[in-house]
């Protein structure tokens, strides 16, 4: 047992640490400033930030083998987290950015040779975005066998029917493709109805309604979350990724180290708002004295400290068993980084607020717009609650 | 000792209940939908509604006295929950907005003639808004003596200077008039040093830079929350409310019942969260049962009924004890309710979100938009930690 | 509405608040010193308090109607409240304590003229003390209908055969009479099943076998909590309370003052608690400041202050619903302040026991011995989640 | 960075897993019953489990260095994880025990080589007992600097005076020798001012007052918790271990190593729990359905494992962090673990007492004594909230 990074890790954390200094957190009040003007666009400045990530071979980290920079889960986590610090421009400027990372995944290890050339090759350049269109408005998603969107074979083609909500991403016009969950063998065992298929953005049939908002935010300047109806949207056969029947278990291999990333930036972010706390409470005095002497803020800030080396260490642990054991070995803590991260950083994160009063809950400090971040990962993927009473069954078989 | 509301609040309860379901809530979606193309102004359906609830005779019912309805507090209480449950609407359409309803309160018992005339008569109507400017984004100002704004004599006339922010309402044009806290005399004790002052929306010098946001919304259909520079502003003299360094008490004064509102509206908010989270439970299914039949939820359900009913008990016995011994001997009350209606009342809004998924976070529920509000009065005059410290010395001093 | 108690109340408040201070409160260090060599029998010093209060005319205040004082429960809830701040010694010396005031109202309501002269009338005078034998070791009987015990009519007599634990009262040799809980009718529809019957201690076949602990308390001053054994125990037919399959009704009607008196003096508990907790803030210091000066510590202070408030109106208004439209009417009530009084009171004692270090823990002060009867209180009459859901139906039932 | 156990701590995990199985949980009944009617003493089947446990070479594993097993804080944390699933029998049966431990550390460390023949000797064999008198009734003694005990030198002799309590195990008369902290030289600076002297239980003045209570239990079979005054206690000046004002020092050095201790033996209580919970669970229905499928009860299952979980690689770290970078580098982990720990496991005791009912208060499961003894380790050693305050400071200044 050893709880210190490898030299890899340690050299690409430095690396990283550097370009985060230098280039990220110096970007972000203009960042912000475009963001205000570009629509569902990505400001400009972004573009910047990847050419130098990329010069920095700050570039793909999170993919492993060939295509990417080839660490395993545990190397890759700590620079998440160090991601998730600038939660807006970190990952994207790295092309580490969500969607597009599990995309990625899915075409490297599922794609087939076109599918790869067409479409994983501008993602990993950062030349196109993507999107995943899983959850669905009228069912509960958390429970994949209830998706209703319709995928049916007409001759070389597939015919898609259904409507699809809080897609992050869609909304930028760069975002082309979307990787979309459907059902294409109704009658088959539950877990091998669905199958995952590509649909470029300009297909016709894809009606992209409008982005959805989370509290108050579009989250435009990720590309927001769209609502999308697909009406008879035809691809060919060739679109389908994998093979009928398999979506599911794409689904699942998909999921493990995208909860890995949500959880590391997670942390990365609470770190971000424990370091404003501290801040803001040695720099305000309210009744005479620093709020920084204020025993209620003081307990808030050790709670978050102890609260956020629990956490990291769980999900550190996570990913070092998906690198030896697997996804099925780690489900798990799968779960269980998956219930507890977003919760513990909402906390933090609303401590944080409230240290900063009024300028907390709004656009002058980042500490709002996370927290509603934090907020609806508690529900993405299925709600917490979901999550804890399938981790509670595995745990009473053991007893059985 | 008897829990039942006397027959006037019977009556006027039954009336509202009726105009809400005739009026208010059929009247929503449209309001939304003017909402989102109405910029900072108040969507023109408003008139109607204000309107009819004028011709049923429910019309400034929070104000006691001549001037208004002559209700008690626990008289209004009641109904003040019964519009919080469409809060948006309702208080605006009945005249009882905030934070009309305290400036309305305020030049009703110090204005003077001359102020009543120009300004209280027109509020009362319904024809202009108001604002209440005292929080400052520079100073803490849970601690009023922080406020840094002066207000100086000059002959004839008073001029001001300073920065506010979070002014509610203020960024509609019909808000004509700001009744702004500032320091007249920085020599006087600590308590006789404020004074309040009205400045008409135009008087040069008044700059309104921009809407706050909270939690990514703007608020604009309450006409926002503004950061306003008053920058050597002048006024006749007149326009000071009651007397040199009189600010305190009548911020004092203006506190009671506005808390009292606030806290029935919140209530009426959470009562209206226990609807949609209960019809959702009902309607919805995961795993081949509906989601009311999960034992977490109901869980939530039933704390949330048994905290709303604790609350509102609370609530009334304050607006009895205002009633009967006044605001000095309901502070112990007025604090414990402030500090704990908007964080209970967020926590029922939380859950509600959760048992409505994605949805819940998002434009097409109420909820996510009610928690903000909820949220954000955690902090609004001043942080409960604040409010905390100060009951606990009180308990405190009867021990000592 | 109104919150201010009636003159009867008020006039019993004073008397009984002045029977604390000049008897009670000086009685408890000699009565625990007695109760240190009393086995399970009540130390002598019991008899005096008895004397005295009954010539104080603070006498079977609980009881309704002619046999006692006559009291509404809205009258009798604020003096349980008092009772509860000395609750080894206040309810026993007024004849007010659990479980006989259960049983007093039982046989006051339900008994016949026999078994009223014959236990009813020693128990009105507290001559002996009785037991309350419902929960069983086997079932899960927060659901009665789990219960196993068998009576069983055989000529003029009943037999009876089960093990119930937990039986409070029953260890101290005093206690003659307990009511038995059980099946009479096993094929009768569910609640028709039970009926009650009266079984005088020293009956053949009645086995006492050893006290149950509660967190390592024997509670000896109180008559501990009984296992028993019921083998072959014959009793006349005449014991039967009511009529056969009456039991479950019994038990129903048993119910609501009893929760009101447990809850109100759990109030009683905290308020103490609150008192131990500042003045002991304000006596210790710790790194040169006293503790009451810890912003922590403060923030339990004002919090126990808030959530007791909020409990007390919630159990007055229980009790002002029990005696206006009756236990049906006040079920959600009823069910609310059993769910919520204990959780909250022990989360109060423990932050008074926090507060007092080491000793907090210990027989030195009276918390730890308060905090495990709030604790067994979340458990008694079935655990509060057994509550909460069949509250949440109730809820729920509205919106199907 | 590596998750897995090292094959030393594989292989004595796995035989000390066994004795678990093969001796220790067998033995549980029997000791309890001898426990009963022991008084203060160990109950005599202890030392045939002592005898075996030695034979199995699973003896004073906790020591580092020659005198013990050699073995890292990192190694030994996972055993002392095991033995915390019976904490009455495992550490008492292994020599592994408290405050065994951290006294025979410090004469480990500290003493001269007559303390070590004369009382370590002993210690090590498990011939006797042992205690640290460091608390006090009269001050805050989570501040160090409090302490009263006076220590003052006369010729060849130290003379005593002062009084402590909850000095654990202390009861017990095997217990033969006290280590007492007390104030060597008062007009030292603060840290310097303290001093450890070894005093045999026999010495004339000692007087061992009582056992001190936590929540109802007096932990007999550990020997209790004394109160113990000294009254002009001599002992040779060969007694004082090291020199002069080294007692903090001393007490800094043997804080580390038993806060993982405790932390790890509360984790093995609490995967005790969890295992109870799930047991009883899967084997009582109410309502019709096992509590095993009440959806509260699962989501206490799932986070008592997910806290778990946390918790464990939190306080491995720790151990990791003093076997590499030493006691000062681990600081803020070593307090994080101290508050955290506790209070977590008692979180996971009380659902488990509230899943077993009435009974988990009780004498019938161990849940209700483990429940206390997590709870009073929140006092132990400094209430929690002193820990908070100092490691929120730690993390403040990062940021001054």
């Amino acid at each position: 047992m050893d709880f210190a990074y490898d030299t890899v890790t340690e050299d690409l954390r430095e690396r990283l640490l550097r370009f985060m200094d230098e280039c990220v957190y110096p970007a972000e009040p203009a960042f912000e400033e475009q963001a205000a003007t570009s629509g569902w666009s990505t400001p400009p400045l972004m573009a910047d930030l990847k050419d130098e990530a990329r010069k920095r071979g700050l570039w793909n980290l999170f993919l492993p083998g060939e295509h990417g920079a080839g660490l395993t889960n545990l190397q890759y986590a700590p620079l998440a987290e160090i991601m998730g610090r600038s939660p807006t421009l970190a990952p994207t400027a790295t092309n580490c950015a969500a969607p597009d990372t599990g995309n990625m995944e899915v075409l490297s290890m599922f794609g087939s040779e076109w599918q790869r050339k067409e479409w994983l090759r501008p993602l990993l350049d950062g030349e196109i975005r993507s999107a995943f269109a899983m959850t669905e408005p009228d069912v509960a998603s958390s429970d994949a066998t209830n998706i209703a969107t319709s995928i049916v074979r007409d001759g070389d083609e597939y015919v898609i029917n259904g409507r699809k909500w809080f897609i992050s991403g869609a909304m930028n016009p760069t975002c082309k493709i979307f990787v979309v969950m459907g059902k294409t063998n109704p009658d088959a065992p539950k877990h091998r109805r669905q199958s995952m298929i590509l649909v470029p953005r300009d297909t016709p049939g894809v009606h992209i309604k409008r982005g959805m908002h989370v509290f108050g935010y579009t989250d435009a300047d990720h590309g927001g979350h769209a609502e999308i109806v697909f009406e008879d949207v035809r691809v060919p056969a060739e679109n389908l990724i994998g093979e009928e029947g398999g979506g599911f278990a794409i689904a699942q291999a998909r999921l493990g180290p995208g909860r890995i990333h949500h959880c590391m930036r997670l942390i990365g972010m609470a770190e971000r708002a424990v370091e404003l706390m501290c801040k803001r409470a040695l720099a305000r005095s309210t009744f005479g004295k620093p709020v920084a002497q204020q025993g209620v803020v003081q307990d808030w800030i050790a709670e978050s400290r102890i609260r956020i080396e629990q956490l990291r260490l769980l999900v550190l642990k996570t990913a070092w068993l998906m690198d030896t054991v697997g996804n099925q070995g780690a489900h798990t803590e799968i779960q269980a980084i998956k219930i507890s991260t977003p919760i513990t950083v909402e906390w933090i994160l609303d401590k944080a607020v409230q240290v900063h009063g009024a300028g907390g809950v709004s656009q002058d400090f980042p500490l709002a717009a996370l927290w509603a971040g934090a907020r609806s990962l508690r529900l993405a993927d299925g709600p917490d609650e979901v999550h804890k009473r399938s981790l509670a069954y595995r745990e009473l078989k053991r007893w059985m």
